[in-house]
C-alpha cells in the first residue's frame, strides 16, 4: 500500500511545513509503521518538507524493509537514530520536529549533540492525530479483525466450550486458539475470562477458578490482523440467572445502548461517556462504574480518542473507539458490554456482530 | 518477598545517598517490579535517601498494591506521576535522580514544572546494573522458567511432534501450549520455530511452511515464570542428515562450548564473544555469524550485560547470561545452539538442560 502510507506522510508534511520545519523525525515504532507499513522492532523516519524522507533500520531488517517499504529511501545502521541525525546535520536542517512524548531524555540529548544549530521542536501527538481517523483500506482490516473475533466466540459457543467445570485458564487458552486457528496474526490483549465475583475486577487475569452454575462470565479479548485490533466484552450466565444478574445486563445493555447512539461527528467525548454514564447513575449504580466509556483503537490497543469523563476533543467521521460500559459488584459478580464502531456520518457503523442479548448458556453437566 | 526488595531498594538508596541525591525517582515499569514486586501496567517509585519510599498507581492496582508492596507506602492517583512530583515538592526535595533513559522530554518538564527548586540528575541505568546481578531467589525462578521450557520441548520430541508435514505454526503454538500446560505465565517472546531455508534467518517469524526431510529446523523459545525469562535454542535435522548440515552443527557446538568454558568472574564481554567466534572464523564461517553471542536475561528476555564484539564490562558472580552463537547459509539453512547460564566462581551452573548432542530425528510419514 505504498500510495496509502505516502498520503499518510503527506499530511504530516503539510503540517510540518505549516510550522516552518524542515523536517520531522518520527521514533514511535507504531507511528513509524503508520507511515511507512514497516513492521520491524528497530526503526526511526525522517518526514522532509522537501520530500527526502528517510526510513532509517539496522541491518537484521535489511530484506523486509526493502520489502515493505520500496517507496522510501532506507538508511542502515547499526544505531539507526545516529546515523539519521548525521543525515540530518548534513541536509543542514535548521528546524526539525520530534516526538516529545515518545523521546527519552537522553535521546534528545543525542539528538542535540549530533545537530548542535538545529531547532527542535515538540509535535507531540501529531501523528496520533491523523492516527484517530482511518481509512477505508484500515477499517476493512479492523473489520477482519473483529470478524475473526466474532467467529471465535460463535465456535466457543457452539462447542460448548463455556461450561461448568472449566476454569478461567482454560477457556482463554481455547478462545486465544480458535482467534489464531481462524487467522488471526495474534491475539490483541491478554484473553480476559473472569467468572462469578472475579467478573467484578474490571481487568482480572485468568485463573484456575472453575466455572460455576449461576456465574457470570465475561469475556473481553481480540484479534490482531495485519496490525490492527479488535475489542469486544460479552457477559454470560451459566445456568438459572438471578434477578440482580438479569437486573443489571439490561441496565449495562441499554447504556451500552445509549452510549453508542451518541456517537456522531462532532459528539463531544465527555458527552458519549456521559449518555452511557446517566443510565447507570439514574438506576443507582453510578458508583459501580468505575472506568470510562471506551477508547479509539487501531494499531494499538488504547489510542486516542479516549473516551471519559475526563476526555477532551469531538469524535470525527471515520473515528474507530470501543462503547464499553460496565456495572461491577464488589464480591458478586459484575457485566461488561463492548463493542468497536466507526463513526459514520449516518450512524455509528457496528464491527463487532456477535448478539448483545441477554444470554443463558445451557447448564451442562459436561466432564473437561 | 518484601525482605528481598527493601534489600534492593536499599542498594539503590545507598547509591543515591553516595551521589548526594535526596530521592531517585525510578519510572521504569520493570525497575519498580525488581524494587517492589509489583507487577502491575502503572507505577512509578521514590527510593529516598530518608527512607520514606513511595510507591504511586492508579486505582485500579489499589488492591493488588496492598497485596504485592505491603512494606512500602503507597499513593494511590489517576496521575500517579505528577501526584508524585507534588509529594517530592512537599518533602523540599533537592537533588532527585531520574531515569533520563526512559523519562520522556514531555515527562521531564513535567518534573521541572512540578519542581522548580529541585536539581534534576541522571541515573540512567543504575537499577539495570543491579539487575544484572541475580540473587539466588532470582535464579531459582529462572532455573524454574528453564525447566519449564526443557519439559515442553521433551514433550514434543517424545509425542513426534517435530515431523515432517507439520508446519512451524504448528509446532511453535504446539510448543507454547505445552509450556503453558506445565505452568509458564506466559512465553518469553514470541517463538521461533524455522525450517529448511528459513533456518538461516535467525530472528524467523513462523510461517505456514510444512517441514521436510532434511530440514534443518531451529527452535528458540522460553518460559516466563513469576516475570522471569527462559531463553534456550536447539537445532535438529529431519531424517538423514548431508555432511554440511552435521559439519556447521558440530561447529556451532563446539563454538557454543568455546562461548560457555569462557564465562567466568571478571572475564570481559568482549572476549566471552570472541571465544565462541574465534572458533567460527577459523573454520572460514565468520561472515556466517552476524549476531553478538548473548545477553543478560532475568525480568526481560534481553537486558545486561550484553555480550558482543562491541558490548563493554566484565562478568560478575551471578549474572545470568545466554550463550548463541549460530551459522547461517542463505537459502540452504542454518544452526544455533543456545544455553542460558548463570555465572559462578566454580564455574557456570547451565539452567537449560535439554542435550545439545547432534540429534536426527526420525523420518516419519504420520500425517497431521
Amino acid at each position: 500500500m505504498p500510495d496509502i502510507h505516502a498520503s499518510r506522510r503527506d499530511r504530516l508534511r503539510d503540517r510540518a511545513t505549516g510550522s516552518g520545519l524542515d523536517a520531522v523525525l518520527v521514533t514511535s515504532l507504531t507511528n513509524v509503521a503508520y507511515l511507512t507499513g514497516f513492521t520491524g522492532s528497530n526503526a526511526a523516519l525522517i518526514v522532509a518538507a522537501d520530500g527526502a524522507d528517510l526510513l532509517g533500520t539496522d541491518g537484521r531488517y535489511l530484506i523486509q524493509a526493502q520489502h515493505e517499504v520500496p517507496d522510501v529511501q532506507r538508511l542502515i545502521d547499526r544505531k539507526a537514530l545516529g546515523a539519521m541525525a548525521q543525515m540530518l546535520a548534513k541536509r543542514g536542517t535548521r528546524a526539525l520536529g520530534y516526538e516529545s512524548h515518545v523521546v527519552t531524555v537522553d535521546e534528545r540529548a543525542g539528538l542535540v549533540e549530533a545537530l548542535p544549530d538545529t531547532r527542535l521542536a515538540s509535535v507531540e501527538g501529531a501523528v496520533e492525530e491523523l492516527r484517530a481517523t482511518k481509512d477505508e483500506h484500515e477499517i476493512e482490516l479492523l473489520r477482519s479483525a473483529c470478524r475473526l473475533a466474532d467467529a471465535a466466540l460463535a465456535g466457543l459457543l457452539a462447542d460448548g466450550g463455556l461450561r461448568a467445570g472449566r476454569t478461567e485458564r482454560q477457556v482463554g487458552r481455547d478462545l486465544d486458539a480458535r482467534m489464531l486457528d481462524l487467522g488471526a496474526d495474534a491475539v490483541s490483549f491478554e484473553t480476559i475470562v473472569a467468572a462469578g465475583p472475579n467478573s467484578a475486577i474490571p481487568h482480572h487475569s485468568p485463573t484456575d477458578r472453575a466455572l460455576d452454575r449461576g456465574d457470570l462470565v465475561t469475556l473481553d479479548f481480540g484479534a490482531t490482523y495485519r496490525g490492527y485490533h479488535s475489542d469486544m466484552t460479552r457477559t454470560y450466565v451459566l445456568g438459572e440467572p438471578a434477578d440482580w444478574q438479569r437486573e443489571i445486563y439490561e441496565l449495562v445493555a441499554a447504556a451500552q445502548r445509549a452510549g453508542r447512539h451518541a456517537l456522531g461527528i462532532g459528539a463531544d467525548v465527555v458527552a458519549v461517556d456521559r449518555a452511557a454514564r446517566d443510565v447507570i447513575g439514574a438506576a443507582g449504580y453510578a458508583e459501580a462504574f468505575g472506568h470510562g466509556l471506551g477508547h479509539g483503537v487501531g494499531l494499538v490497543i488504547h489510542e486516542a480518542p479516549m473516551m471519559g469523563p475526563t476526555g477532551t476533543g469531538t469524535l470525527g467521521e471515520l473515528m474507530t473507539v470501543t462503547v464499553e460500559p460496565g456495572v461491577y459488584l464488589e464480591g458478586r459478580g459484575g457485566v461488561r458490554i463492548e463493542d468497536t464502531l466507526v463513526v459514520r456520518a449516518d450512524g455509528p457503523e457496528l464491527l463487532t456482530l456477535t448478539s448483545k442479548d441477554f444470554t443463558v448458556l445451557p447448564d451442562r453437566n459436561n466432564q473437561i
